[in-house]
């Protein structure tokens, strides 16, 4: 539960149950905290009074309603971010986050009835057809954190990736070196570019970059780290830069490294976002993106997880009990964590 | 010449000669005036004294510099609307608005010489190679206005219709229904769009629209406008919206317009654009486009003019001869006239 920023508690709350046809109630197996969460944490997003937050889990399905037909109890799942019934116009266009009768986790469902926060013990999943995915078979413990960051950090690095226009041959520059600028970095690869740079000033997030696939790191931010872009990319700019952040300074970064004719695809949470219209227009560097259809890219991603292709685990580099969650924030907004898994 | 706002008028210069040898000197069968010639004619953008003014035209190779080796005398050819190079890092990738020695007409080349306005008699082209495009043949009268509207609008439209990533079977909405607009709906219609909705209060160019390729026609701006839109997709919205205004409300209503993960392409200059960022990422409403590189385009679109399949000519509704240019200017101004085609 968050209280009031700074203020997080692990607290004893009654278990949930099914309340839809269409539900599945979720045995936590691991959690996270993800950036976003950290905007009401710093007092950046307003908190109204006890609020059960997180939305990025893996677990194991307990109960499941009587109209859900493609889970069984016991399954592995993974929760994209947000729940969807995956068959409306949106969701067939794999615009899962636009779906007419999704939503979030840790708030109310369209009927007024509870929908759990990510971060506890049992979660009620609305929509569980349309939401949940299960592995093949039960994982091993050493896949469980692999697995969560397709939950939301890997699904959302590459839909800046997809979103940019990242192909075969792209040249490609990240901004923002948290998990889900590293989750960019290996999409970008994985989609074939040719070059990626990473921009980060941390040495191991730079290091965690380049296992990645990132060829080069540039240190430096704004003017100086749009300059130095530029000239690893004789003059031009990147064909497509992923914006991980969701500040003004990072877009305007973002949109700096840009080739005349490139495009941004950003995912970071916009918060004080002013875009440089007239530069834009100039130089036709376009933006796409938004808050990632983390559904859509679900089973893609997950066979090439399940088959060894893809390990976006490592973004995890703290992990803890969840009755430590207020550690787990602490440790990300001091940024001695890049991403706190939590154990339930 | 452009005196001043609402000060337009046709005076004898100094001919045109080669100053470079990449230059050539083309005598202007017709010219004509921009949307964006009404931006300085309106004040909107300042008038530095006396400045020659124009920027598209076709017309015949009169001289030819040295060193130019693709056009003869007497080549009928078509200019684009910013001169370029045609072998640099961004022309190379279809960014010649971004050439790294381009420039605009009417005003001073990078070495401090006067490149004349498209609205005159002859004009000094420079990078005449990486520029001008010569038709097959002499063209016949009829053919010019067609012909001309490849200087700009009709390259102009079909840059909007690629950059919000028009195909077959794309639902597109057109805002604006000035001769680019038209341009985009025909654009739109010839990349395979299964419905194009135009947005047009005026009958004459609603008439047109249908001609172009329109199915539907929406009379209705700003957020009736765009109601009537998502009414019209089932409360989708389109996948693609072309933006051919450039004022604030124009790209509010286009992005509007623009159905969860769809695109908005734009190329009217943005005044006054204010991008709503929370929207766009809430609903993965992306945005590409800029100042059209329709030099790019010229030879795709050239082929199709030529072969009959395209014919974008009917947006000039106005012909005057070039001493006339002041009527020219106040008949679009006061939206008495599409687009003024002037001869000489």
């Amino acid at each position: 539960m968050i209280h009031a920023p700074r203020d997080v508690r692990s607290e004893q709350v009654p278990d949930s149950a099914l309340v839809q046809d269409t539900d599945a109630v979720v045995r936590v197996v691991a959690s996270c905290v993800c950036g976003s969460d950290l905007w009401p944490y710093r007092g950046e997003n307003p908190v109204k009074g006890p609020t059960r937050i997180g939305h990025e889990f893996v677990g194991i399905v307990e109960q499941v309603g009587a109209e859900v037909s493609t889970l069984a109890e016991g399954d592995f799942v993974v929760a994209p971010f947000v729940y969807s019934d995956g068959v409306c116009a949106h969701c067939r266009r794999g615009m899962h986050t636009s779906c007419v009768r999704g939503g979030g986790y840790g708030g109310e469902d369209r009927d007024g009835n509870l929908v759990d926060g990510g971060q506890g013990e049992l979660v009620r999943v609305p929509l569980a057809d349309g939401t949940l995915v299960a592995t093949p078979d039960q994982p091993d413990q050493a896949m469980v954190p692999t697995l969560l960051a397709l939950s939301d950090v890997m699904g959302t690095g590459h839909h800046a990736a997809v979103a940019a226009g990242v192909g075969p041959g792209s040249t490609v520059a990240v901004v923002g070196d948290g998990a889900v600028g590293l989750c960019g970095v290996l999409a970008a690869d994985r989609l074939g570019a040719e070059r990626v740079i990473a921009m980060s000033r941390h040495e191991p997030r730079q290091a965690l970059a380049r296992r990645f696939g990132a060829e080069e790191v540039v240190a430096t931010r704004g003017e100086e780290g749009v300059a130095a872009v530029r000239e690893l990319t004789d003059g031009m700019g990147a064909d497509a830069v992923l914006e991980c952040v969701g500040t003004g300074a990072a877009m305007q970064q973002a949109i700096g490294c840009a080739r005349p004719g490139g495009r941004v695809g950003y995912v970071g949470v916009p918060h004080g976002v002013k875009l440089p219209i007239g530069d834009m227009f100039a130089r036709n560097v376009g933006i796409a993106g938004g808050v990632a259809p983390v559904r859509a890219y679900l089973s893609e991603l997950l066979d090439d997880v399940w088959s060894g292709r893809l390990d976006p685990g490592p973004v995890f580099d703290l992990e803890l009990p969840l009755d430590q969650v207020a550690e787990g924030y602490a440790a990300m907004d001091e940024r001695r964590a890049i991403k706190t898994l939590l154990r339930t």
